[in-house]
């Protein structure tokens, strides 16, 4: 039987107001592109009839601007989760026009099968194959996918010729089963492959819409000096832990967050010859591992996907035969699966917007308001990580924002959860120490000099107590931010 | 070879000043009595001398009078880790006496072995029976034992009497393999054993002190009609869950906190026609269980340590042929492992001490600074959880504090990991809903009457933005308990 084909604009039209609908995905990297983008254009020439247009976005991670950013400045979404990072999105969240939930990535596949979130309608999958008996082959990344094309009622495949048929094979696909019938998970090294090729559906769910839309394949700011050290510091604590025992000298894997941070840690470490070749398992795969696989460095690469620049992305195509052994895609519920963080003894290394002399963390909102973008995965590998990792620069707006603070603004990592604390300056082991202990070491090795003086000063501030900390000047250095503009002129009350 | 044999005394000699010291047990069941009291006065004699003499101690949880009150009274300890819940070791936390790191339970012996802490010197376990092979029979609780015993040179065994032989069988003793060579744990259902009926250690290492001192046996308040209503709003949640879909009508697994409020959902539960009967996966098994477990409403219980009355610990004595069919005990890697958690799809059921008007959960801290007893292992469950709830009573010390507040003034559990709140007044699903509507949802469900006004004011006060608050008025619920007994005086600036 031949699959059904369509237009994007008449696959766009099966989409209903208040439909929940599943993207493919994860990053920019795996979504679909002229679907979405017709959705938005049918969303609007509803409104202007007059007639109510929302539906719910479902994705693994963030996405391209054809699903954030054209699907909310049409205004025809109600609901998003798990995560976003396109800016017409984020005004939306922040107008509170768009209700988010910001969820632990790993998480939602699962929820979406107990219910929690109503029925999927339709799920919209980026496909480089997709065959008359309902198999899919997704693209550069996977996200929901599995789960999204299982539950759904209609599968619309973006079947996209940028992306090459012999793809086949870079991927595991594969779905939980649910409590309290769940298996153990067979992955106990990051190369191990529990799944099949394809995600396969019944051929009658299926319209297949063609089309030739390359990916958004935006790169990274350069390596500056400021990563440059931040790279350097969390390298040599690498070297430091394996010489004095707390680390296996063969290494464990990585688990690197996004951007140029992450970019320029990988570096440091492709560069440390007391480093030996690591494997690395996270969600996104960026350039800099890519990098480090063709010089032999990264051994392995399990991730959700591969979030790369579109020239890495042609390599890649064109020595298809090198990369499928050495990477594979997995769906968000195994890529960022806290129990295999915890069983392969992953070392997580994310980025802090802001953290606190206690060591808690904020990843997610500028004043404890604004959402910038969400927790995404950081939390699934952070809690369970062998050792965790927050890296940031100790100062932002040219040194107006200190990275440490008194109090955070918003706590998406506790200090339970984070055991090392890496700047420009230096390194903060938080390990067995208590909270007066762990800001005296972040105050001491990594805030900025210019900030050092005045956090003492809040330290000295506050009562004795566990916790040392003084209600009335809690957000002293954010209320001067917003104040004046800087953060330096937090005034300390008794 | 006969193991050798001494007094308490002579035992507590064999631990130096600066020692790592781990114990037995978790909360009192299954602690070392007479070894640590013998300690506490000999670390006072040395103090007396004008000698140092403090320890770093290790433990499963929270201990008996024993451990964290001699101890402390001693000023013998430098380091406590992960949670205790002793007045006079709280008091020495909170005077900075003690350096206090509070960490989910179940990271604490992975990360001894790890080496984040230093080496163990000593061990002091608490046993029903030891062997000249070296076999140690735990007693009632298991924490921390088998890394402890494994790692230290000396492992002082108290073989105490009340304690019967034919406890043996009950435990379930294994530990884990460090990465890179994690294996996966073979835990499919609460009732698998993968482990053993003992500890096995060599026994040169091992000295016996005999003893007959019984456990302290506290038991909880009675449940009132405040706790009542909240275990009826949680059987009342469950069986709405059943009924629409959202939980297998087998139900799941309930992991359940400790104390008043924990008692009185087993109660409300066990009295509950709509609930089948159910499965325990906790980490203290209480008086509550084991009455259900009599009535066949529990069928099995795993959890780390039976933390009973002692007229409850005599009738499983004496049934021991019953009880050993039913109760499992296993060490707190296992008891509390996030991925047999979230594989088991337990429903956790903790309590707040604090939560916030978005769902952040503070278990820990009395106004910010004050630790009261530690995050013990409601992280392990709540993140990995099916589903997890936090209840609470909507006011404490007869109205003046608010269990709700605009911020919390410590964040133990973010809104990420936090589903469901229930108080006495009601339910609040906090699933999918952005952080207005938890808000809303919180305010209008859960939080007491006198205080409603109140936080709307507060949310009222708050700029437009995702999480919608308000830098000047974040804690004036805690500035208006601290300055005039009463958060009800709180002033809502704009």
């Amino acid at each position: 039987m031949a699959l059904k084909t369509m237009s994007a604009e008449e696959a766009a039209r099966l989409i209903k107001n208040n439909d929940n609908v599943g993207f493919s995905g994860f990053t920019a990297a795996g979504c679909p592109k002229v679907v979405p983008a017709a959705l938005a254009k049918y969303a609007e020439e509803e409104h202007a009839k007059g007639n109510p247009f929302k539906i719910s976005v479902f994705t693994g991670a963030s996405t391209g601007d054809y699903i954030d950013g054209a699907l909310s400045r049409a205004k025809a979404v109600s609901r998003r989760t798990p995560y976003q990072s396109n800016k017409d999105m984020r005004a939306a969240i922040n107008n509170e026009e768009v209700a988010y939930f910001d969820m632990h990535l790993s998480q939602l596949a699962q929820e979406i099968r107990y219910g929690f979130f109503g029925k999927i309608n339709v799920a919209v999958i980026e496909a480089c194959e997709v065959t008359e008996a309902g198999e899919i082959v997704p693209t550069c990344g996977v996200g929901i996918s599995p789960t999204a094309c299982r539950l759904a009622d209609i599968v619309i495949v973006e079947l996209n010729s940028c992306h090459p048929k012999a793809m086949r094979g870079m991927h595991d696909i594969v779905e939980f089963q649910d409590p309290p019938h769940r298996k153990a998970i067979e992955i106990f090294k990051p190369d191990d492959r529990i799944g099949a090729d394809c995600i396969k559906v019944d051929p009658k769910k299926i319209v297949v819409v063609e089309t030739d839309t390359p990916n958004d394949g935006g790169g990274f700011a350069p390596v500056d000096e400021v990563t440059a050290k931040i790279g350097d510091n969390v390298a040599n604590f690498f070297v430091k832990e394996m010489a004095e025992g707390r680390m296996p000298k063969t290494f464990l894997p990585i688990q690197s967050g996004v951007g140029n941070v992450a970019n320029a840690v990988l570096a440091a470490m492709g560069d440390n010859k007391d480093i030996p070749d690591f494997n690395v398992y996270t969600e996104v795969i960026q350039d800099a591992v890519i990098g480090l696989m063709k010089t032999g460095r990264v051994k392995f690469a399990s991730g959700c996907s591969l979030t790369v620049s579109n020239p890495v992305l042609n390599e890649i195509y064109n020595n298809l035969d090198f990369f499928k052994e050495k990477v594979v895609l997995r769906p968000s519920e195994f890529s960022n699966n806290p129990g295999i963080v915890r069983r392969l003894g992953l070392i997580s290394i994310n980025t802090a917007l802001e953290a606190d002399i206690f060591g808690n963390i904020n990843s997610t909102h500028v004043l404890g308001t604004k959402m910038m973008n969400g927790i995404g995965g950081s939390g699934d590998f952070t809690r369970s990580a062998y050792v965790s990792i927050f890296v940031t620069p100790s100062v932002a707006k040219g040194g107006a924002i200190s990275a440490f603070v008194p109090f955070v603004s918003h706590v998406d990592h506790s200090e339970h959860s984070v055991k090392v604390i890496i700047s420009e300056y230096g390194i903060a082991d938080l390990r067995g120490k208590s909270p007066r202990q762990r800001a005296e070491c972040i105050i001491d090795n990594c805030v900025h000099p210019d900030y050092r003086p005045l956090l003492r000063e809040y330290l000295a501030s506050c009562p004795v107590g566990h916790t040392p900390i003084n209600l009335n000047n809690t957000f002293a250095f954010h209320k001067a931010l917003m104040e004046t503009g800087d953060m330096k002129n937090a005034k300390i009350e008794k």
